[in-house]
């Protein structure tokens, strides 16, 4: 088949590591299945700061505009944390998402049976709970302009949430099309009450709803939404947001799953290009010890070749190797009860690998 | 004793029912420790978009301002939900906030002993959970700028958030002010990797912090403070924050403590003044059938006797009143295991009342 370009990301903290075990995976599936990768590696976020005086050097982007899909670790860490807004690694990150037109961030939030008990919810709430949240990614609050100016009341600080029609558009008919792939219920969440940009999405999402009239729409505030995730959360399929909406209500969906460490992300633009990692961060006071959770990465694996490879057997053989890996009792340090019986980073990686 | 003024807005739905039944309070404890209230009523929300045509009359603003305390009820309902902007009631609760100069909004999220298996979370992660949410109220993107424009891509929508250092201090202090009578651990929630007001917002909070050096202060990022509310609530003492974060979160933090037919809030401006209500809505599909819990209003009272007019043995008193015919098993349908043994809003007003 087709050679596919990746650009591997690996990043910070304990990002090296759990991207090491996802190209493990990738590898073997050339085997197995006969595809053909080509990995470039780049360097992003708090390493480029060292190495190269800037979170996303103009290589790494050519990379990643040059490949067929990023695979990105993690990025960020305290060491970071002080630096001015554009030796950040956060800058990088929301430079990258702008650059390569990334509008979507796909969120699922699954939980997986052997993690039931992780979670801070009780399991009956829990049973069921299979959702995604769709969150635009390149508008919004994060992206409109920002400034300080003097008030009649001392310094004041200023930031401006802007949406038009059309990026409200193309993320409301991504989550429509990925509601009719599954469940077919879209909750749209806005705060039509407050603001006008919410006002337009409302709109927006009504005047495409027709289009697709065998999925159940529903309206829901931001303020009850976080509310109804935590009273209801197996009762939601599909959630449509905006950027700043999206970052806090995808993470209280991770949490409550209770297997964060488990949850894969993907950001879409235009096309069948992305952007996949996992949805952990870069856990820097665990980095280098060998005793990360490289299953999430490994899923984001499975991710980009479901949405942008369209190599569906084998994303679902990844994601059954976890499963039976999971199944044998194998656990990494964050998912085990008794953390004595943990294994380590690379022989997780070694048995989804083995089981593949 | 003085003649304390209270403005008392019943609003819509249940409101007038609940409200009922804080007034019966009320009248008990001008009985009990010789008190004196006056109270006059306004109209309000739905009701006043009805009889007067907008939601906030001059009259009922009027009254307010002649006040020493104002009860609210609950406001909305689907009849208004579809009106233009200037007939919804949410219109007339943001101009009463801004009107009033209500800039803190004080969200205790309490778990009830009797109330810990209606959460959805475990009871092991609830042991102890007892925060308030200190949110800002009269400033940010609910109050900001709002307008459509053409842009280059069609039809766009603009909401601005400002905030000046001078509103940044007023809660700030007031939230570090709290911390003092509690736990003294203050989390302040921003989103300053990304926004310009919440790295103006962290900077005071930092400048102030010295002030109260017994404080112990964590600056939450808000999409991770989503997360820790899930993971360890009983970790929080006070959390303070902008206004958008804070209806987000004071309502995620109100729903995970399973009481939230029992959360009451105060909104605060400078001086003694304050505006008192239940968290709960107007719930429209149980207005006037008797069977609404008037907890959330009656416990209002106590807040409004602690914070306005330092009534602190009688506010515990209802409180003491309160814990007591719970303890003897009574409940409102809400809040009943067995809905069949249910009793009615005014019955458990008299059971409370009796009680004092
Ligand atoms: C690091 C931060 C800028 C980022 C965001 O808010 O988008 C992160 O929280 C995320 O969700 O990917
Ligand atoms: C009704 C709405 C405008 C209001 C708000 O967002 O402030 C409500 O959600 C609240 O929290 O009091």
């Amino acid at each position: 088949s087709e050679v596919k370009k990746i650009a591997v990301i690996a990043g910070d903290g304990i990002g090296p590591e759990v991207v090491g075990e996802a190209l493990k995976v990738l590898k073997k599936t050339e085997e197995l299945f006969g595809y053909q990768f080509e990995t470039e590696h780049g360097l992003f976020g708090g390493i480029a700061i060292d190495e190269k005086g800037t979170p996303l050097p103009q290589e790494t982007l050519d990379l990643c505009k040059g490949a067929d899909a990023v695979l990105l670790g993690a990025v960020g860490g305290p060491k970071w944390d002080n630096n001015s807004k554009e030796l950040r690694p956060e800058t990088g990150l929301l430079g990258i998402r702008k650059a390569l037109g990334l509008f979507s961030n796909i969120r699922p939030a699954t939980v997986f049976d052997c993690l039931k008990e992780a979670s801070t919810l009780k399991p009956e709430v829990l049973e069921g709970t299979d959702l995604i949240v769709v969150r635009e990614l390149t508008g919004g609050i994060y992206f409109g302009e920002k400034f300080r100016r003097e008030g009649a009341f001392g310094e004041e600080a200023v930031d401006t949430c802007v949406y038009n029609v059309q990026e409200i558009e193309r993320i409301v008919r991504q989550a429509f099309d990925i509601a009719m792939t599954r469940g077919k219920r879209l909750a749209s969440v806005d705060k039509a009450n407050v603001l006008e940009t919410s006002r337009l999405w409302r709109e927006v999402v009504n005047r495409i709803a027709p289009e697709y009239p065998e999925v159940e729409l529903e309206h829901v505030l931001v303020d009850n939404c976080a509310m109804q995730l935590l009273r209801r959360p197996s009762s939601f399929d599909v959630i449509v947001t905006e950027n700043m909406f999206g970052d806090i209500l995808s993470d209280e969906a991770a949490m409550l799953t209770g297997s964060i460490g488990m949850l894969s992300s993907a950001s879409l633009g235009e096309g069948s290009f992305g952007l996949y990692e996992p949805v952990h961060g870069s856990a820097p006071d665990i980095a280098g010890q060998g005793i990360s959770n490289p299953i999430a990465t490994i899923l984001s694996v499975a991710l980009m070749f479901r949405l942008t490879f369209g190599y569906h057997e084998a994303a679902a053989a990844i994601e059954a190797a976890v499963k039976e890996v999971l199944d044998a009792g194998h656990r990494t340090g964050d998912i085990a009860v008794d953390k004595s019986t943990a294994i380590g980073t690379t022989e997780m990686g070694d048995l989804i690998v083995a089981a593949l």
